[in-house]
């Protein structure tokens, strides 16, 4: 896909061509409901190896994923959802518990060996928050675009009680819940047309 | 790509193709060492876009980005980097800062018009600050894949003063940074080998 390298002019461009970026984002839509269709065990594990490539501050990787791939690992989620997501999680062949480990620093000496970063963290308890949940959040939009290079479909949702999901799949690990992801394959096209988007003098400067 | 629908077995998978997964994930690296080709306005454009039509929650689109595309706005930046930030930025082609827009909420009867989900916001200040964190940060994520696909290097960044970048840059629009990418074309291979990575084990569960 690269072009060779002109003498002048811009850089040679290795840029996804065009049924890629379609895929991942210009005709991606999220699915208004699934198909019965599994997820298999091994897609999820190459979900999981493009997800922890994608770059995060200092190599902190804080993010953590809690696979539900059971009807009745999702009932368990069940009380912890608001209504509106109850049928499209049951429904899902997968629901991810994108969460972060607060303690992820101590991961740093292996993670980062090139510098002294897990003090920096364990002497701010503020500033190791907030790099988890930045820093997990990134790794779950990683997770939604890597769903989609993989040809699923992905369902995001922040509507739920976080400390009822801690409270029940997360209590031995010390991880948090940031926000749930439901995997699948659609059932045909989204029911609505794409929301509209903010143009990019509502949403951008250029400096 | 799509193999034609088996009768049994799984569901066609739409994938990517392995160069695509290359560049977003499997070969794709934070570089160590700018080029000093530009970066084209259309680019820029192309790229938000992108960024634009990843998913957020209720479509509310908290995410802002104002592009440092000149020698003199990124000196302005200058007195708010790290000094392990500052030779990487001023190098860079542009540098963005991944804002968010604590009003988002002000744009939902337009982006989300199917609930009146502006009063859940405006109602429950600690919501509305971390749908905007979470949402945005997401938003910063389909940024640094977007600009891979485009065929642009990413080189994220959080070493920095975010109040002083604040004052700076977004005093007269409210918006608050949130971290920074800096963009371009590398200039060759990165100097040193990925960093290690947790194992599915270390970072998932399947239940």
């Amino acid at each position: 896909m690269s072009s060779a390298t002109p003498e002048f002019g811009p850089p040679p461009v290795d840029a996804i061509d065009a049924a890629a970026l379609d895929r991942l984002f210009r005709t991606a839509r999220t699915p208004s409901a699934w198909s019965p269709a599994p997820v298999a065990e091994e897609t999820i594990r190459a979900l999981y190896d493009l997800v922890k490539l994608g770059p995060t501050s200092g190599n902190c990787s804080p993010g953590r994923f809690v696979f539900l791939t059971t009807r009745d690992s999702r009932e368990r989620l069940r009380p912890a959802l608001s209504a509106g997501n109850v049928e499209r999680t049951m429904s899902a062949a997968v629901t991810v518990i994108v969460a972060q480990d607060p303690m992820f620093f101590d991961n740093l000496p292996r993670l980062y060996p090139a510098e002294e970063a897990r003090s920096w963290f364990a002497a701010d308890h503020g500033l190791a928050e907030e790099t988890a949940f930045r820093n997990a959040t990134l790794q779950g939009g990683y997770l939604i675009l890597a769903a989609r290079a993989l040809g699923l479909d992905a369902w995001p949702m922040s509507g739920f009680d976080s400390l009822k999901v801690d409270e029940i799949f997360l209590a031995g690990s010390g991880w948090r819940s940031n926000f749930l992801v439901n995997l699948g394959y659609a059932d045909g096209a989204p029911a609505t047309p794409r929301g509209p988007r903010l143009t990019f003098d509502e949403a951008c400067m250029l400096l």
